[in-house]
């Protein structure tokens, strides 16, 4: 990396601190009604930042949160990069859990801890200070950059994706990246290569037209609720093996090598057992803990009603169940003909003399990045260089919807680069982010530019 | 029947159906504590019955309502028959369901509309009537009888036991009579000679001591939800046959004219579909619709939770899933047995991972008169005398806790004669009681006494 560029980032380390302080301090609660002059306020301090290091920024009004949009392209034949990030932060409550007040930013351990400090105005911010170094220092980035820094990440983003569409071709870039995910654990940094998928549904199993009496009608009718423990308990064989006909057609099988990349991770059972709460570890036979978390797919019950559910016995065969069911895909895998081959099993299920209704909710793909990709790499050398280690590829089990939509409407792969850590208590009172993340991250963001020139 | 009782029926049917009205005029409502004057005042009425009558009556105070104990024990030698009704009624609720008001009793249509018209003023005040007959006539009754008559009833009889238990030699007879259920179909009158028992439970599955994020961790412990549905989907064979070890080891099979008595009675599948409205029957293989509901013990699942129940898809993996878990049992299975055989079954499918709280309710067996019984023969002779045909002989798969009771308590049988029908809208708005059936009702269970006494 440019000497320049680092010996500015040293001298002004305490300054950034203090900036991101500023910025930590605005209760940007999307969630909060309240909270909506703060998150305009909180856009302009973003948008400040850019107009100030000599960006073509501006704040783009939604129906919800604005976004705030900001450019830099003025390296022609290098790459472009699009760099997503969020200002707006969980709701604060519960208050009284906190050591210090959530949005009065306090250093304690060498960290700073603020609702956000992490998730996201810590990490997202970090690309902020590498850009205004290289400005500085070289006077020009040696790439293009996007800025989209929305207010609504917290909330479903329920607005981005009609900002993406309307500014596909303005949003036109090579590559995308996102700090807002974690090391895999404090001192090994990571960059998060895959996500799974998803797929939701709900079903409704109807027996008889209302709840009966169990003793004088039980017996002679279909019960639903043992109807749809039935059918539930189809969705798996013993193996923990969905048993959904062609789940698995299009799963590509672990590779050895991604096999031995996440064995040669630290995990320590007993600690992960302990963490949950469970006296047991569980699912698909033949694949470790790692595997079935990252790169494994699964067909998970999130709700279940029926009946009565109240204090004491009731002695009625109900008239309806509810379940609502959820599958984590990986890569390849294709969300809507598996939602139609769920539907489909679980009707060959139903008992007879019960009706079922089939609701289904939003589906996704998973994400895999091509693990040859010239952008990869360069996140990776980046990284070393910022954080004085290479970093560890790892996986993700859940989902990250952007990314998705990155891929779909922007025809671009995803860096996901977290500079923070699973135990920064993301979402949770006393959220914080090291000190020492922060300036190793931006060290790797400012590197990620000269990389990414290459 | 004495001709003379017969012609003091006759001429004094008006008064009884006005007396009746009196009596449903009072809305002794025993859930409502609103009631609770109306509730002494049903009792004093009841009780006043009896006095006019010259039996030796009092009103017995309880911790909740009043019950009502009367006796005439003038025949020595004789067999002592002891009556139980209750006074007590259903909420009346949904007043604007109700074509007349429920405590404003109205003859149409041949009945009598108020809320207890059958269950179980009309009834109970049957015996009242046929006592003073023969009392009027005859100058004494045949038998000794005893009336215990409770206001307690539709809210659990919370306080008979103690009752029963206190005064158990006072209360010793040689077979009770409840007049409480119902005739099989219209014109088609019955006694009732088997009903099944239950025992209920409740159980608790816990997987993770919170719920998870279904990306971050599923797939990787087990998900209580879905190890409760394969609990209980395993309480049954595909078969419908119950599956817990030794379920019906006990279980006395049909004999061949128990079957022949049941397919005899008239039965139209397609009209009990309508009525439950579902699409087919199901239950246990090789049984029919009579047989499941009334002499085949079952499982059934009463009620179920677990997880996010919301509206719309929530990504987690539950912590917990809470089964609410009944069996209706028939004579000769013993309930504490098959509770501890229920619990060790389902401990034996909970799956790796999982724990299990198991909470037992109340249990009771089931009842089977011996068909061989003298008594019951009487009543037979005693409804053909009343109603002017036999009685066909049935059985209810629900449970009526008193006669129990009164086997355990007591050491006899109990008459389950049932004047209503099932369609006088018990528990409903409407509810009414033919006065055709009424008066039906007297003459039987006059005819009764003078049987009961051969």
């Amino acid at each position: 990396m440019e000497q320049a560029v680092v010996d500015y980032l040293e001298q002004h380390a305490d300054r950034f601190v203090a900036e991101l302080q500023e910025l930590l301090r605005i209760p940007t609660v999307s969630a909060d009604p309240t909270c909506k002059p703060h998150m305009q306020r909180g856009a302009d301090w973003v948008y400040s930042q850019f107009r100030d290091l000599g960006f073509k920024a501006e704040i783009v009004r939604t129906p919800g949160h604005p976004i705030v949009y900001a450019e830099c392209l003025e390296v022609p034949g290098a790459p472009t990069v699009l760099v997503y990030g969020h200002y707006d932060v969980q709701p604060a409550d519960p208050l009284d859990l906190w050591e210090t007040p959530p949005f009065e930013p306090t250093i304690r351990d060498g960290a700073i801890y603020a609702r956000g400090a992490t998730d996201d105005k810590g990490q997202f911010f970090t690309h902020v200070k590498s850009v205004e170094a290289w400005l500085k220092t070289k006077g020009k980035l040696p790439v293009n950059v996007k800025f989209v820094i929305e207010g609504e990440e917290e909330v479903g983003s329920k607005n981005l994706d009609d900002f993406l569409l309307a500014h596909k071709a303005a949003l036109a870039c090579d590559v995308a990246v996102i700090s807002d995910t974690s090391q895999y654990a404090a001192d090994i940094p990571a960059i998060t290569t895959g996500l799974r998928g998803i797929i939701a549904c709900e079903i409704t199993v109807t027996g008889p037209k209302k709840d009966l009496h169990s003793g004088v009608f039980g017996g002679s009718v279909a019960n639903p609720a043992t109807g749809t423990a039935r059918m539930i308990a189809a969705l798996h064989d013993d193996q923990g093996r969905v048993q959904i006909p062609g789940f698995y057609d299009d799963v590509q099988p672990l590779s050895t090598a991604d096999r031995a990349e996440f064995a040669a991770l630290p995990f320590v059972e007993a600690e992960y057992r302990s963490e949950l709460g469970v006296s047991a570890v569980s699912g698909e036979t033949g694949f470790t803990t790692t595997e079935r978390r990252w790169a494994r797919p699964t067909c998970e019950i999130n709700g279940l009603v029926s009946g009565y559910t109240g204090v004491g016995p009731k002695t009625i065969v109900p008239s309806k169940a509810t379940v609502k069911i959820t599958c984590r895909l990986v890569p390849n895998q294709n969300p809507e003909k598996l939602l139609q081959s769920l539907e489909a099993f679980l009707r060959s299920k139903l008992p007879t003399g019960l009706t079922m209704e089939f609701t289904s909710f939003h589906g996704a793909p998973g994400f895999l990045m091509d693990r040859s990709s010239p952008y990869l790499q360069a996140a990776s050398q980046a990284i070393g260089e910022g954080f004085g280690k290479a970093p560890v590829f790892i996986r993700e089990g859940g989902s990250i919807p952007v990314v998705t939509t990155f891929r779909e409407i922007l025809g671009v792969d995803t860096l996901l680069l977290g500079w923070g850590l699973n135990s920064d208590n993301l979402h949770s009172p006393n959220e914080h982010f090291s000190l020492t993340n922060f300036q190793r991250g931006i060290r790797a963001s400012a590197a990620l530019w000269g990389c990414l020139a290459k």
